[in-house]
């Protein structure tokens, strides 16, 4: 399965007054995780493969974490984000955040594909383009 | 059950590229939420319950949310923010974001109590004070 | 002079390890503050006037905040807001964060009026339109 | 004089609905290359030089930027910090973010050195300590 993984350190401004990270910072965390897996996938950044399969991202539908040990400014961890199932129109996405050897944080994501309705505000799911599906199934 | 209730507007600076709200931002929301319900059934600002009850905070160990409809800036929102179940160390939270009257993601939220260790960096969890309970519960 | 005043409550995830307000925040309220300061001014929200007079936005050229008094969790802040100077593309804003009656921070922003270049990604600044100038400048 | 320089990628997270950079973004990443700047001449992580100069941190008192050229998700930057002064209590930072070979923004700071009062919430400036005057002038 399509896996990607980067490493990250937990910034002073991640942080909250009880001195361990505020937890939202996570779904950013894992947000760019996702973006790297796709980027790396189709071999080109975010803002040309926006351009390139013509569609306005992949917003969530779900998103799920556990949050096991917490961790602190200047920590340095690696996220492990995987591909574990794709369909029609959404995929389903699993992030391993580790300290060291310590399993930190688990998130879970199921995301859409949308596009931008012609002279409308409104977004709206739509077939994950073959080519894509092709690559990331690879 | 204990519920309450507060409206915010999503900002500009809460929103990404695609228009839309990026969803870590529901997660502040959410926990800005959870501190009002403690804030009133306790009687206190944040502030002043993390030091008359002397403990570190309420992290989360859990943490999930249904996206259902986009919001944007300018949209004003309601979250009624709900405390479902109450345990010896942790309690579970669910939040409903309404834009006017559609139910635009829900929020469900399971955190523990915890305490600094004496002259320690690390938080660990604590049985909630009895009085606590009874406000939480009341 | 055109001037417009809120007030907002700095919440946990303002705040940092040593549980003041984390800086950037202040340039997000203060951004939040332009836009209501314009909102008022138009008559309409941000995502409307963008698209009435057609432009991409009024971002900043510079910044500049003196920080007096740090705010914490749970503060109530009052924000000033004021248009000091209005040219051909660009404008200039003052606020004045209040904590109670102490001042606690003062921001100044130069803003530039920005429109998208046709089939470009690139912002180009263009003339304020003389119905907005005569809307501020009231 | 004391140079530190860093590299970052601009994120999706970091970019608002005009699809560039949201402005304060840029003082989150100053703050980041700030504390890199002074973990290097230390010797030891901000988490670790806290508590060795028992101090509660390096909060400003006046911040400055100038925004050149705007940056987008997925744009590599480079950020040079340079400690241009340094006096009793306070100091004084400049940063240079550049994108290629373009200077992107310039960011200039001023920081006191402050501890925590005895059982108070109340920080308070201090004599920044000799050893660290002399890392940082060396």
């Amino acid at each position: 399965m399509l896996t990607s993984t980067r490493t990250t350190r937990i910034e002073w401004c991640d942080c909250d007054p009880a001195g361990i990270i505020f937890y939202p910072r996570y779904f950013e965390i894992f947000d760019t995780s996702t973006t790297v897996l796709l980027e790396r996938a189709l071999g080109m950044n975010k803002i040309d493969y926006l351009k390139a399969y013509d569609f306005a991202g992949h917003p969530l539908v779900q998103s799920r974490a556990r949050f096991r040990v917490p961790t602190r400014f200047g920590d340095e961890v690696t996220i492990e984000t995987t591909l574990v199932d794709i369909g029609r129109s959404s995929f389903k996405i699993e992030h391993r955040l580790q300290k060291a050897d310590t399993l930190a944080v688990e998130g879970f994501e199921t995301r859409v594909w949308v596009i931008r309705q012609a002279g409308a505000r409104r977004l709206k799911s739509q077939p994950i383009p073959p080519d894509v599906v092709a690559r990331l199934k690879a």
